[in-house]
């Protein structure tokens, strides 16, 4: 039997208590795959007096993280604050340089500041771990940096925001606006403080950018992220998709092309029959592809208490066993930097757009098209109100430098108003 | 720069092949990932002049396994040859006593002998890996052992082996029986040389027990899964299942019950629009439902030269890097012995009898369902040949206990002709 390992939890909010109720309950079930005890020495968090339904009088309590972070008798300090800086940054710092392993929730913080902690860990012979920052209880940073480790990655993609996915698929079932939905999601708590951070694709993106480092060994690059939101997803385009076979969803497509590693996070048509098409809700799926081992599809809940406990107990589990890896899978100094390379594979494109309502107005459209080099493969015009028609159009595959080249030349006619809707057509 | 990783590799099949293609293409990657480089010292297999296709002649060549497993200038020992006994447990054996950390692909001989391999693999302090027996592709070892190691898991499920599946898809699809489309299968080498190793649900059954052992921290027990194959399931049931909105899977089952662990690999019905009931063709599902993750869906391709290569060096590679862990997640001789119970956990079941075309039959089968205790959720008699009417009951839920009684009951009677086909109707 080895010592036990040590830990401290700064962060006592559904994540953090999630993790003590599980270190209380399989405490036989731990020791036994482990060989150790895992103690909690010391809890933080902003208040101390909230009642969190678990009994915390066994730990110390610290009201600094860093201070926490610190500590002579911690062996592992567990980051659940959240916020790429302030105080999980200051303390994630503070407890490498104190010598501590560190595993941690936060995709913000890695996203932005992945690289530098990686090396300071790496430079301290500590390990830095994340399970839990991609995708909640779905053990994916596992499956991509050691399951899939002999591979050479082509593809990563994924709907890795439950909340944007329940906002899609609720709109749909309900067929309810997007506003009202984005409403009653409020009202259930499922939102961020900040929105945008869900359906503006950040949260998302921060994710991807964190698969995109381990699948192709390029430092993490979020503003590489091209970012796009769901927010002008209308109910029409929903059913419009519906009625060609395709789902929207907020999918995440990261691949490295000959022309630097293509990032995207955005409103995307998959087909409905496929597994990413079938995703319901607040479920999450990630769809990683390899040289050798094809296409691996991993599903599961993307957040909430327990899935995401489960994946923080995962790394805190592996280093309680010994398990000691480079945070990005190879070392952080070994990474290498990306270009960053806008939608560079083509793709066939679903566009709507409104179509001033005056003769010649479709032709112009269609002369624009043509004159960016861009097939059409459906074009269809369906009633209308007073002014404008509403017009969709899927190209055949095309590229998204073409497409921006038509919006730009709609711009400058009469025949369009306002900025089409534009969404790439995954074949997944 | 540690040392380069000395590998021996017995069995030259698609496998083995398939390891020796992806560490040659990916050398670069493997020692950016790992620290080191993996060096292939040694090779073994029935026939030396076989063309393969890769180039052997850098490496030394054994006609005996056992031979090359206790070799000086090896580290780790890949059995790729398959059988549960003679020389792939021989050589095992042999090189875990020369201490040689071994990896594996086989599951026969793992539900056989896993248990005292096992022990044996961690009183030399050795490890035992295996991820490539089970799933194919998919990393459901590491997920199950690793990923989700601080749940305690309730269910395991899985659709394990891909010609099974893709006999049933194919039935389907084409309208074709079963002789038939296990005669393409065959044609197509999608068979084992023993075909009931796949049909019977043996192999399927192999890997099973697998997990099971992981999930409940029991010791392997393959002769306690109940096993059924899918030689007896025809085109008739396949179409009345897909009428009521179910597919027909060979469906592994495994959950710690009150009384015992139960087992199963058998054809059931799913819900076409489950992920298991849309897992078409030669593809493998496996879902782990844990207590706090909840359910975990992981899919991709259950065998071929990259996917089980890719398997393979998820072992080799975690070796490498100086990960180790017990064969099943804890120490051998700390897994329980689990008492088999036949499938205690009530479900509904569906019934296709030939009902004797006399008068009173039909009557005669209600009566004894009911006094079984079996309460009927539909029941169709339809278009029939001579002497004999086909009839399809779906029961509400209950025991399989109790169909095995009425089952006896039907014997006894003059009413049935021959056994009814009993397919379990699985909630996933």
């Amino acid at each position: 039997m080895s010592a036990p390992l040590r830990i401290a939890i700064a962060g006592l909010g559904t994540v953090g208590v999630g993790v003590i109720k599980m270190i209380r309950r399989h405490a036989a079930l731990i020791e036994a795959r482990t060989g150790r005890t895992v103690e909690i020495v010391a809890v933080s968090a902003r208040s101390k007096d909230k009642d969190r339904g678990v009994p915390l009088s066994g730990y110390a309590w610290e009201d600094d993280p860093v201070a926490m972070a610190t500590r002579e008798d911690v062996d592992v300090f567990v980051e659940l604050m959240g916020g790429s800086d302030g105080p999980a940054k200051a303390a994630t710092k503070a407890a490498l340089a104190a010598g501590k392993d560190v595993v941690t929730a936060n995709k913000a913080m890695l996203a932005l500041h992945g690289q530098a902690l990686g090396e300071t860990a790496e430079a301290a012979g500590k390990v830095l771990r994340f399970e839990a920052a991609v995708a909640g209880g779905i053990p994916v940073i596992k499956a991509l940096t050691e399951g899939l480790a002999g591979n050479e990655m082509t593809r990563v993609m994924g709907v890795m925001n439950g909340t944007c996915n329940y906002i899609l698929t609720r709109m749909e079932s309900a067929g309810l606006p997007y506003d009202e939905v984005f409403a009653e999601a409020d009202a259930l708590g499922y939102l961020e403080a900040d929105p945008t951070l869900d359906v503006g694709g950040i949260d998302a993106g921060h994710k991807l950018s964190l698969l995109s480092s381990i699948a192709f060994g390029t430092q993490v690059d979020f503003p590489g992220v091209e970012l796009e939101g769901i927010d002008r997803i209308t109910i029409e385009d929903i059913r419009q998709a519906a009625d060609m076979g395709y789902k929207i969803k907020l999918l995440g497509v990261a691949q490295l092309t000959g022309r630097g590693l293509e990032q995207r996070m955005s409103p995307c048509l998959v087909p409905d029959t496929s597994p990413l098409g079938q995703l319901d809700g607040g479920t999450n799926m990630v769809v990683l592809e390899g040289s050798d081992v094809g296409q691996i599809v991993l599903r599961g809940a993307g957040a909430g208490e327990g899935p995401t406990a489960s994946a923080v107990m995962s790394d805190i589990l592996d280093i309680a066993r010994g398990t000691r890896l480079s945070t990005f899978g190879q070392p952080a100094t070994s990474l290498t930097k990306s270009q960053p390379a806008r939608a560079v594979t083509a793709a066939p494109y679903y566009l709507r757009m409104q179509l001033v309502d005056k003769p010649g107005a479709l032709a112009k459209v269609a002369a624009i098209l043509g004159e960016a080099g861009i097939s059409i493969d459906r074009m269809r015009q369906y009633g209308h109100d007073e002014e404008t028609a509403p017009v969709l159009i899927v190209t055949h595959k095309t590229t998204r430098a073409d497409i921006d080249a038509a919006l730009k030349d709609f711009e400058a006619t009469d025949a369009v108003s306002g900025a089409p809707v534009t969404l790439r057509i995954e074949a997944v």
